[in-house]
């Protein structure tokens, strides 16, 4: 079977057991396929006290005003337990029309679209006359992101890149190639919560302070509590107490102690500011005088938004013309790095179908990828050459 | 230092490291100075799949009625961290007026006073014409107390003892020798709670179902429930939730389950199905409709009461002319071997004090042990003399 480039290049991406913090070769391919066709690279290795080490891949073809980069992950998710799937998820195979294997939508099958656009857009028109094309690609967007996007934007800050608009390959569509483009993301917000009571017998409460019912009673608050009730571009706040641990193996011995964990996903009507300051109210009113301790974790993802105009309605105009489909603009669902990247330039994302991320048998539909392929062509068509 | 009868047996017993379910030879002290003085002794080693198997000794002299009986545990709980100890936990150290080891009050040193009395009782009278004297000794009280008071009690049935009354040396004084006779004990019921969610992530919350917001809402429920306001001779029922536990370490995924743990102290307002059906009730309202999980343990701890009367007036009585006190009659504090010997006969608690016990450095003061032996002194010879 003779295979696109597009669908080719995704095969030899899912080739590299590339499990965050490994490369595996992934980032040769990108770098080499781009070398071909005279892109200048750079490889971005990246270090930080108590993190792996990092290989990051920047590339540039073109020179100056409009500079669109394209940024996406070579990094995947473990597979979990292999037996579980359908076939080796490093071995990309092709069946019934689709590509198995991790990372395949998540997001190898949207770099190796946009490689095999650029690869036709420069086979037809050249390198771009006026203006630049880069691919920012990271191999740290799914283990602590610390050795990749946020550094490489330092870099390139650093060696005078100006871009004037991005692109994120993440898998934004929900069921149809052409269903969803994300315009922003909610922010993120993780805490903590502990409660500080006396041990005792059961038999004797008085003597004892239970922090077992305070610590039911703040969740049960913060899980009811109504943040607000959406925003013009963004689904409502929503928290998440995902766990509450006591670890009291006696069932007759009031424990000294009891703990909370939880996420906030904030739209653009909080700042992590007047956030904070709402969970700290809604918790201490609980918490009816008894002693806790809140903790925010460090978060460097508040919302953001690329507001509907030109470069959103260029995207869509292409995603339409290349599926048929007229893409919502939404901000559901969870982060990316492209709360990043919004601090330089609007980004955008658009990808495959979310459907199997992070799941057993993860895979891609070779049509998709070829479709995606022609939608992201038909936007650099459309930004360089009309 | 030339020791008290009482006070020199109990430091016998300390020197016996008897943690449940060993015995260490505490039990051989108690049958030997019982033989010494007449008593017919009856070592039972009792056994159940799954349990240590116990050893535990029953002592008689006299016959017919009325018959008196001595109940106690010669078994302790665990020293905890020695280091901690301000002596050898086994030595029964005298620091201060105070015989300091494991058991000292709960309760080597009833036991101890029960001996010195019942010693003392037949060195002036003889041993009862009319009536008895048992001692039952068990030595499962601190463990899973099945292989000791409820067997003994099954085997003494089986051979034709009937007692009429029962004194049980549990340490029930708050602070001061005489100021607590317990007549009665709450029952005790504990049990398991499981909410079934539906795993997913944090940022798409419609698609997975979250149990930590209902385990909260329930455990708040039954935290806040006013069972009942006490009754004549009870307490108020009180619910203890002991622990919470989801086990969750990823902050940005929903679990699948949530799980707690409670304990019940219930007076004699309720049967175990009553109070069954009540907590069954404020779990199904606070769930909502969420799909739980409400499991009860066996419970052999219902609540009992000995009624004020004679007996009660002949115990109170004693502990006023050896100590001065007027006994507060209570109900109050955790269960005991009493809850099985009450379906036999009327049962009273008296002991030594209650500060120390199950705690480091527990103590009794010597002066307390004599004291007890005293009031007990004076039971005897009301019961059987006067
Ligand atoms: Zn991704
Ligand atoms: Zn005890």
């Amino acid at each position: 079977m003779s295979l696109s480039p597009a669908v080719s290049l995704t095969r030899d991406l899912i080739r590299c057991p590339s499990v965050t913090p490994q490369d595996a070769g992934a980032l040769d391919i990108v770098e080499r396929t781009l070398e071909a066709v005279g892109f200048e690279t750079h490889r971005l290795v990246f270090t930080e006290a108590g993190t792996p080490d990092v290989d990051n891949l920047f590339a540039k073809i073109g020179a100056g005003a409009p500079h669109l980069v394209f940024a996406g992950h070579t990094d995947v998710v473990p597979t979990g337990d292999v037996a579980r799937w359908s076939c080796d998820p490093f071995a990309g195979e092709i069946i019934d029309g689709k590509i198995i294997g991790r990372g395949a939508s998540d997001m190898k099958g949207g770099i190796a679209a946009f490689m095999a656009a650029t690869l036709a857009y420069i086979e037809r028109h050249g390198a771009p006359k006026k203006g630049a094309i880069s691919f920012l690609i990271t191999g740290d967007e799914e283990g602590p992101s610390i050795n990749g996007t946020v550094k490489m934007l330092d870099w390139a800050k650093a060696r005078g890149e100006k871009f004037d608009h991005a692109i994120v390959g993440e898998p934004t569509n929900v069921s149809a190639l052409g269903d969803t483009i994300k315009i922003g993301r909610r922010g993120s917000l993780n805490g903590k919560i502990r409660v500080l009571g006396k041990q005792g017998h059961v038999a004797y409460p008085h003597r004892a302070d239970n922090p077992v019912p305070v610590i039911a009673r703040i969740v049960a608050a913060l899980s009811a509590h109504e943040f607000d009730r959406g925003t013009a571009h963004f689904d409502r706040t929503n928290l998440e107490v995902s766990s509450i641990d006591v670890g009291n193996p006696a069932v007759n011995v009031i424990p000294a102690e009891a703990r909370a964990q939880f996420n906030v996903r904030f739209n653009d009507a909080w700042t992590l500011e007047t956030l904070r300051a709402r969970i700290a109210e809604v918790v201490k009113e609980a918490a009816a005088g008894a002693r806790i301790e809140l903790e925010f974790l460090p978060s460097n993802a508040v919302s953001f938004i690329t507001h509907p105009g030109d470069f959103t309605e260029l995207v869509s105009n292409a995603v339409t013309a290349a599926t048929g489909l007229t893409p919502e603009l939404s901000t559901s669902g969870g982060t990316s790095d492209a709360r990043f990247i919004t601090r330089d330039c609007p980004v955008v994302e658009f990808g495959l179908t979310n459907e199997t991320i992070h799941a057993v048998d993860e895979n891609a539909r070779v049509a998709d990828i070829d479709a995606l392929a022609a939608v992201y062509l038909r936007i650099l068509e459309t930004y360089f050459v009309s």
